[in-house]
C-alpha cells in the first residue's frame, strides 16, 4: 500500500469544506455491527450537505486516498471500515426527506436519513415504506441501497433494491450523476441504479434516494405459530406461501432460538411444551380479507403440525412480538460471548435442508449454532456462538463452521448472502460461487466507475 | 465502419457448428415491429441449443464482425437489427423450458421460449409468471429480459426484471457466464443480472433465464370503465392505485382509441354515448375478497365520474376484453397509413398532463395522435398516426410530434422509453435524458462486457 498523504489530504479538506466537517473522534469508526476491525481510519469527514460530497471524492482522488463510505454503521461484514487507511466518509449528517410526493407515490431523501424515521413519515401521509431490516430503528436508508438490506416484510413486497427508482451518485472522480427515473418504469439506458443497489460503496457515493412507495396497508395482524421441529415450520412457509394469504413476512426462530425465547419469558405469547421451532407470519390489508387470511393463515399452520398459533391483532402486542423477532441477534450476543452470523439464502424448496445442515455443522466441529430469519424468502441467519477462551481450537472449529456452511449452502443452489453483503467477512468464500473470470469482470465495472480504486478498495473481492 | 470478411466467417460458422445454424432468407430478420430499417444482415445463424451461441460469439469476437442478438422481432425499437451488418443471432430456436420447480417457485428456461407458452406451463402447475407484454402470444422471454417488458399486470407484479433471479450470458469475447442466483434474494457481488436486464443485447447474450414465480391469483375479473375524458380516467387511476384494492392492471384509452373501439363494435361490451376514454381495471385473488374488490373498484370509478362500468367476470369475456385492448397497437395501425409509437413514462401524478400534452402536441402540429397503455404505472403508449402521402411536410411534422413529446416528457420528470427500449429509434433522443458524461460511463461498462465493441455497436447510445 502507499503511503498515504493524510494530514496534507486534512489541510486541502479544511481549505475546502471547513474544519467543521472533520470528526475528531473516530474511534467509534473502527468498526461496524460485525466481527471485522477494528480499523481506525485515517479521518473521518461527515458533510453537512449533499454538495460537499462531490468535492471530497475529487480531493481523494487527486491525493489517492482509500475512502469508505458509512451510513449509521449498522452493517454486519465491515463493508464500511477503512481497512486500507483512509478516509471514511460519514453520511449521517445527510438527514433530510426532501420530497414525499403523495399522488405519485414516491419519496426524495439524503441517505442519512433513519428507516424508521422515512417509515414514520410516509405512514402519517398513508403510504408505505416496505423494507424493514431489523436494525429499522438506528440503520440508515443510504446503507440500506448499498447493501439491498432486505428485512421480513420482503416476503410481500420485496428488498430495498425494489423500492430503489432513482439515485444521485457521486462516482470514484468526484463526477455527479443522477441515475435511474422518478417514474415507476424506465428502460433508458442501462439500469444503473440497479447495479449500485448493493454495491457496497464500491462504485460510487449515494447522496440521494428516489425511493418507490405504495399504499399503507389498513390493517395488519401477527400470528406466531409453535412447531416440534424446524422441518414441520418450514412446511408451513411452504403452505404460507402457496395457500393463498400473501403473507407480509414469514420468519422462522430455530430450536436454539426458541428455547431461548421460551426461557426469556420475552415473548407476549406463552410457547406450549416441546416448542422446538417458531413461526412468525404476518398478514396485512383492509379488515374483512385479513379476518379470512388470518383463520386461513392459522388452518395452514395447524395443517403442518403446529403446536399452538398465537393471534396477535393489536398493535402494542403484534410489536411486542416483533421487538422479540428483531432482537434475536442481540439476544444471542447477550448469551454467547461471542458470535458468527452468516447470512446465507438458498431456493425455497432447499430451505429445511440448510436449516438441517446448519444444525448438523454446529455439532460436527461441537459448536452452538442459532438460526432464524426470512424463511419466506429462503434466506437464515445462521449463528455460531461461543465462548472464545473456552478451548484453544475454538477459533479454528467455526472457521470450519463457517466454511462447511457456505459449501453446503453452494451445494444447496444457495448464494452466500441474502442481504448483509460480502464486505470483508465473506471476500475469501468468494471463490466458492463466482469464478475468478466473473470476478475479473466485475472488477472491469468497478474501473468504470472508479478508475483509481479509492472507493472501498478490495472490499467484495477477493485480491487475484 | 471496417469492411466485413463475412464470406471467411461463414465458412468457420459451417465448419464449426455446421451450415444447418445458417437461415437461408435472411428478408424477415431485416425488420422489427417498428418504423426501423430495412437493414439486411450479412449472415443470420440461428442455433438450435445453448452451447452453440458461445462458439459463435467467439467467431465474431475473432473476425470483429458485429453480432444482433434477435428474440422473436417484435421490438419496436430496432434494437435487434444489423444496422452495422453482420450476424443476426437468432436465438427462437432455444425454446426449452428446463425445468420448473414447483417448491422454489422458479422456472428455467431458454430465451427463445414465448412468453405465452411460459405463462400456460407454469399455470398448469399452479404458479403464475406475471410479464405479459401485449405481444405475449408471439414474443420470446429472451426478449422480455433485454428490454425489461411490462405489461398490463406491471402495475400490481412488476416488470420482467422483478422477476429475473439468474440468467446465463455470454460476452462480447465469448466468455459464458452465470449471474444472479436460484434463491430469492441474493447479494453475493454485483447486481450482474440486473444490468443486463434492459441491456437489449449490448452487453452480453442472454442464453438461459431463471425466472421467480409467484402463486397463481385463483380468480380474476375485469371492469371497463368508461368516462367522459381522459383526466376523469386518470383520476379513476389515482383512486383505484390508492382505494385498497390493489388492482393487478389499470390501462387507459384515450379519445381517438375509443371512439376508434365503438365505431369499431370489437368490444364485447356497449359504451355509454359520450365515452371518450376507457379504463380496464382488472382485479385478481381470492372469491371472496375478491367480489368485495370488484364493488369497491366499480365505486371508486364512479366516483371519478364513469359513465358506466362493465363487469366481466367469466374467461371468455375478460379474454375478449384483453385481446381488444391488446389488439390497440395494430387496430390503429389499420386506420392509419403509418404510425409513430412512443412508449413515454412519467411520475403518476404526471399522468393527466402527459395525455394532455400528447393531445395537444397532435393539434399543435395536425398530426392524429392516439394515446393507450399502462396508466397504473405511468407508462402511456403515444401514436402520432398519418398517411405519408398527406402532404409534402407531413414527415417534418411528425419528427416535430415526436421532439415535443419527449421534451414534454422530460419535463414532466419522465423518460424516454417505459418498457420498448432506445435501440436505433429513440437513440438521437437520449441527450434530452442523459448527458455526455452519464453515457460515456455507460458505453465504459458496456467495454468491460464486449470489448470489441461488437454486440450491438451503436445501438442505445448516440455517437459522441
Amino acid at each position: 500500500m502507499a503511503v498515504l498523504d493524510l494530514a496534507a489530504l486534512h489541510e486541502r479538506i479544511s481549505a475546502e469544506l471547513g474544519s467543521d466537517v472533520l470528526v475528531r473522534d473516530r474511534e467509534p469508526y473502527a468498526r461496524d455491527d460485525g466481527a471485522e476491525g477494528p480499523y481506525m481510519p485515517g479521518l473521518v469527514v461527515r458533510p453537512r450537505e449533499r454538495a460537499e460530497v462531490a468535492p471530497l471524492v475529487r480531493l481523494c482522488h487527486a491525493f489517492g486516498v482509500p475512502l469508505s463510505p458509512r451510513g449509521a454503521g449498522t452493517g454486519t461484514v465491515g463493508g464500511c471500515l477503512a481497512d486500507h487507511g483512509g478516509v471514511v466518509l460519514d453520511l449521517g449528517g445527510l438527514r433530510s426527506i426532501v420530497d414525499i410526493d403523495e399522488r405519485s407515490m414516491l419519496a426524495v431523501v439524503e441517505p442519512g436519513v433513519l428507516t424508521a424515521e422515512l417509515h414514520r413519515a410516509v405512514e402519517a401521509r398513508g403510504l408505505f415504506y416496505p423494507p424493514d431490516p431489523a436494525s429499522l430503528k438506528i440503520c440508515s436508508v443510504g446503507g440500506n441501497v448499498a447493501t439491498n438490506a432486505g428485512g421480513p416484510r420482503a416476503c410481500k413486497y420485496g428488498v430495498t433494491g425494489n423500492f430503489v427508482l432513482g439515485l444521485d451518485v457521486v462516482t470514484g472522480t468526484g463526477a455527479s450523476h443522477e441515475v435511474g427515473h422518478r417514474s415507476i418504469k424506465g428502460v433508458t439506458g442501462y439500469n444503473l441504479a440497479g447495479l449500485l443497489v448493493g454495491s457496497e460503496g464500491t462504485l460510487g457515493v449515494i447522496t440521494r434516494c428516489i425511493l418507490r412507495l405504495v399504499p399503507r396497508p389498513p390493517f395488519a395482524v401477527t400470528l406466531l405459530a409453535s412447531f416440534a421441529d424446524e422441518a414441520a415450520a418450514c412446511d408451513a412457509v411452504h403452505r404460507c406461501l402457496t395457500g393463498g394469504v400473501a403473507p407480509a413476512a414469514l420468519e422462522l426462530a430455530d430450536r436454539t432460538c426458541t428455547e431461548l425465547l421460551a426461557r426469556s419469558g420475552t415473548l407476549a405469547v406463552e410457547l406450549p411444551p416441546g416448542a422446538r421451532a417458531l413461526l412468525w407470519v404476518e398478514l396485512d390489508g383492509d379488515g374483512a380479507g385479513l379476518d379470512r387470511a388470518l383463520l386461513r393463515a392459522a388452518d395452514l399452520c395447524r395443517g403442518a403440525g403446529a403446536l399452538a398459533v398465537a393471534e396477535a391483532t393489536d398493535p402494542a402486542t403484534r410489536e411486542a412480538l416483533w421487538d422479540v423477532r428483531r432482537a434475536l441477534s442481540h439476544t444471542l450476543r447477550a448469551h454467547w460471548p461471542k458470535k458468527i452470523s452468516e447470512d446465507v439464502a438458498v431456493p425455497l424448496a432447499r430451505l429445511p435442508d440448510l436449516a438441517a445442515a446448519a444444525r448438523e455443522i454446529g455439532a460436527r466441529h461441537r459448536v452452538d449454532v442459532a438460526s432464524f430469519g426470512h424463511a419466506g424468502d429462503g434466506n437464515l441467519h445462521v449463528n455460531f456462538l461461543y465462548d472464545p477462551k473456552a478451548s484453544r481450537d475454538i477459533g479454528e472449529r467455526v472457521d470450519r463452521c463457517v466454511a462447511d456452511l457456505f459449501a453446503a449452502t453452494i451445494a444447496l443452489g444457495g448464494t452466500l448472502s441474502g442481504e448483509h453483503g460480502i464486505g470483508l467477512s465473506k471476500r475469501p468464500y468468494m471463490p466458492l460461487e463466482q469464478s475468478q473470470e466473473l470476478r475479473a469482470l466485475q472488477l472491469a465495472l468497478k474501473r468504470a466507475w472508479d478508475p483509481q480504486n479509492i472507493l472501498n478498495p478490495g472490499k467484495v473481492f477477493p485480491p487475484g
